[in-house]
C-alpha cells in the first residue's frame, strides 16, 4: 500500500478501535494497540515501516507532554526515593529470576545474563499513557513510576555496557564504562544549559514574524534532545521527558493555546499511531508458546511486581499504590530486543530466547492498560 | 543522518530561512525552498527520502486549506470562465512552443510531443502559498488561478493518455481514454456523495468520547480523497482541494478552534517541510545549462504568461490581474517529470531533455514567489 494510504487507514482504524474500546470500558490505548495487531499480523494490510517514523514521533511527544505538563518536577526530585527503590528492586528481582531460568534451561552463563538483562528493563510508555488517561500521572504513584523508569534506564545502560565488554574481552571494560558515564554527564550538562537557554530563546521567538514558528521550534528542540539522549545510549524516551521539563520553564509556552496545539498534534496524529505501531510489531506464532516462554512471562510480571511492592511497602505506600507501582513496571518493549540483538551479534542468543522475549513484550503490553484501569479507576491516590 | 534528526534539522532550518527571508521582504516560502537547496544539494546533509512523506502531507494540507477556508467555492463555480480560459490557453501556447523547440533541435516528433506536454503543465502549489501569504487567495484572480490549475490538470491527464497510447500502439487509444474518463467520473461521484455524507459523519463525531478524534477523521478523509484522485490519474493536489471543499460544508468544523488546529499542524510542521522538500529536489549541475535549456525556460515562462494574459484580457481583468494570472501559472513541478519518466520508459527521452526540464522546474519555482510578491503586494485586487 502507498504510504499515505497506510497512514490514513491506520490512523482512522486506531481511533475507531480506541473509541469502541472506551465505550465498553476498556482503555483506549489498548484499542490503538489492537488496531495495529489487526491491521498488521492478522490482516497483513499495513507495512510497519510506513508507520515507524510517525510512531517514533508519537513516543517522543507522549513523554514530552509528561515532562511539560503532567508532572510536577519539583515534587519528583524532592520525593525521589520511592522511584529509585522501585526501579532498582524491580530490575534486580527480575534480572536474578530470569538469569536463574536461563541457567535451569541449560543456557550458558553469558546467555543467561543477557536474558536477565533483556527481561529486567521496563518500557514505560504504555503505563504512562494509562496513567494520563486515568488522571493519575501527577500523584506520588505516577511520579514514582516515572522516576523508577529513569533509574531502570540508567541501570540497564550501565549493565549492558559491562556485560557486552565482559562478553567480548572477558573483563570489565573500564574504558567503555567511562565513556558511557561521560556521555550521560555530557547529556545532563546540555540539559541544564538548555534549561537556561530555552526561556531566552522563547522570548526572542515572540518577536518573530511568522506564526506557528513557536510550535516548530518546540518540536525541533524535543526531537533534538531526544536524539541526543539516544546518542549517548540513554533512551529517547528519557530525552523527550527531559525536553518537556526544560521547556516547561518558559512562561511563553504556559498558554492554553499552546497546550491545545500540542494536544491536537500529539493525540490527533502521532500518539495513536505510536500505539498502533506497537501493535503492528506484535506477531504471535505457535513456536513462541512453550513452557520456557510461559515461565518467562510469569517472571517478567511477578518479578517486577514483587520488587515494586517491596519498594512500595518501604516507602509506606498503601495497598492500591503498591499494586499500581507493580503493574506500572510490567510493560516491556524494544529495549529488551536491543539487548538481545547485541547478544545475538556475539553469537550468544538462540532463536528460542528471541521469540520468548517477543512474547513477553506482546503479553505485557496488552495486559498492562487493562490491569491499571482495573486497579486505579475511581480510586483516590495521594498526590 | 537519522530520520528524526533530519526532520528536526530541516524543520528548524526551513523556519529560520523563512523568517530571515521575510525580514528582508522576500517571501517566506522562498526561504523554505532555499533551506532545502542549502541542506540538500549544497551541504548534502539531509537525504530527500527522510522528508518525502512529510512533504507530501504538507502539499495535501496546503491544498486542503485552500478548499476548506481560503476559497469561496460558489464564486469559483459561478465565475469559472477566466480560469478555464487561462488553463486552456496557457497550456496550449506553451505546449506548441515547446513542441516546436523540440523539432528545431531535431528531436523526433514523439519526443517533441512529450517535451511539450512536460512543459505545458503548471504545478500550482508555489503560487497558491504565495497568494495565501499575500492575502489574495479569495479574489477573482486567486480563484482563476485555481480554476486554471484544475483545467490544466485534466487536460494534461487526457493528453498524456492519448500520447502514451499513440506512442505505444500508433493509434489513439479509445479504450484507455474511456477508462480515464470513467475514472474521473467515478471520482466526482465519490466527491458528490462525500459532500452529503461528511456533514452527517461530523454530526456523529460530536458524540464520540475521545477528544481530538475530529481532527484525526478530517486528516484521514483528506488523505483518502487525495489518494483516490491520484489513483484515477488526477493530481493529488486536486483531490486535496476537493476534500477541503467537501469538508467546508460541516458546521461542526466552522470553529476558530478547528481552524487553529489545522494551522498549527500544517504551518507548524508539514507545509514548511513540503517547500523544503521541493528545495531538496533541486539540484543544478553545469551540464544542465545550455542554449536548449535556456530557451526552454523562456518558453516555460513566457508561453504561460502570454496565454494567461490573453485569457485575462478576454475576461476583462486589469493589468495587475493579467500579470498575476500569468505569473501564477509559471511554476512547474513533478508532473513534468512524471510525463518524462513515462516517455523515457518508451525510450523517447534523452538525458538532455530531462535535465533541461529539471532546470525549468528549479528556476520557475524560485522566481514565482518573488515575482508574485513584486506584482501583487499592497495592490488592490477585485474580490
Amino acid at each position: 500500500m502507498n504510504f499515505l494510504l497506510s497512514l490514513a487507514v491506520m490512523l482512522i482504524a486506531a481511533r475507531i478501535f480506541g473509541e469502541v474500546f472506551e465505550r465498553v470500558s476498556l482503555p483506549s490505548i489498548l484499542g490503538y494497540i489492537v488496531s495495529g495487531i489487526v491491521f498488521g499480523s492478522v490482516l497483513n494490510l499495513i507495512p510497519i515501516d510506513h508507520i515507524t517514523n510517525f510512531g517514533q514521533i508519537g513516543l517522543i511527544l507522549l513523554l514530552f507532554i509528561v515532562g511539560f505538563k503532567e508532572i510536577d518536577t519539583e515534587k519528583l526530585v524532592k520525593n525521589k526515593k520511592p522511584g529509585i527503590l522501585t526501579g532498582f528492586l524491580g530490575a534486580a528481582v527480575t534480572f536474578v529470576l530470569a538469569y536463574w531460568l536461563g541457567l535451569s534451561f541449560e543456557f550458558s552463563f553469558l546467555t543467561s545474563l543477557f536474558l536477565g538483562l533483556a527481561i529486567a528493563e521496563t518500557s514505560i510508555s504504555c503505563s504512562i499513557a494509562s496513567f494520563i488517561n486515568l488522571g493519575k500521572m501527577n500523584t506520588r504513584l505516577g511520579r514514582s513510576i516515572l522516576g523508577a523508569s529513569v533509574v531502570d534506564d540508567i541501570l540497564g545502560l550501565v549493565a549492558l555496557a559491562i556485560l557486552t565488554s565482559f562478553a567480548v574481552t572477558g573483563a570489565m571494560g573500564i574504558f567503555e564504562l567511562g565513556q558511557i558515564i561521560f556521555g550521560i554527564f555530557l547529556f545532563f550538562i546540555v540539559f541544564i544549559a538548555g534549561g537556561y537557554a530555552i526561556p531566552l530563546l522563547m522570548k526572542r521567538v515572540k518577536t518573530f514574524r511568522s506564526e506557528e514558528i513557536r510550535f516548530s521550534i518546540v518540536l525541533t528542540v524535543v526531537i533534538l534532545v531526544a536524539y541526543l539522549a539516544g546518542m549517548v545510549g540513554l533512551s529517547v524516551v528519557l530525552g523527550a521527558f527531559l525536553a518537556g521539563v526544560m521547556l516547561s520553564r518558559s512562561p511563553e509556552l504556559e498558554t492554553r493555546e499552546f497546550s491545545n496545539d500540542m494536544a491536537v498534534v500529539s493525540h490527533g496524529i502521532f500518539i495513536p499511531l505510536f500505539f498502533a505501531w506497537i501493535g503492528l510489531q506484535i506477531m504471535i506464532i505457535p513456536e513462541m508458546i512453550g513452557i520456557f516462554s510461559l515461565l518467562l512471562i510469569l517472571i517478567a510480571i511477578f518479578g517486577k511486581m514483587f520488587g515494586a511492592c517491596i519498594a512500595g511497602l518501604i516507602s509506606r505506600f498503601n495497598k492500591t499504590e503498591c499494586l499500581g507501582l507493580g503493574i506500572g513496571m510490567i510493560p516491556r518493549g524494544e529495549v529488551g530486543l536491543v539487548v538481545l540483538a547485541i547478544g545475538k551479534g556475539l553469537g550468544l542468543i538462540p532463536d528460542l530466547i528471541f521469540s520468548a522475549v517477543f512474547l513477553v513484550i506482546a503479553v505485557t503490553v496488552i495486559i498492562t492498560p487493562i490491569l491499571l484501569a482495573l486497579v486505579l479507576k475511581n480510586k483516590e491516590i495521594p498526590g
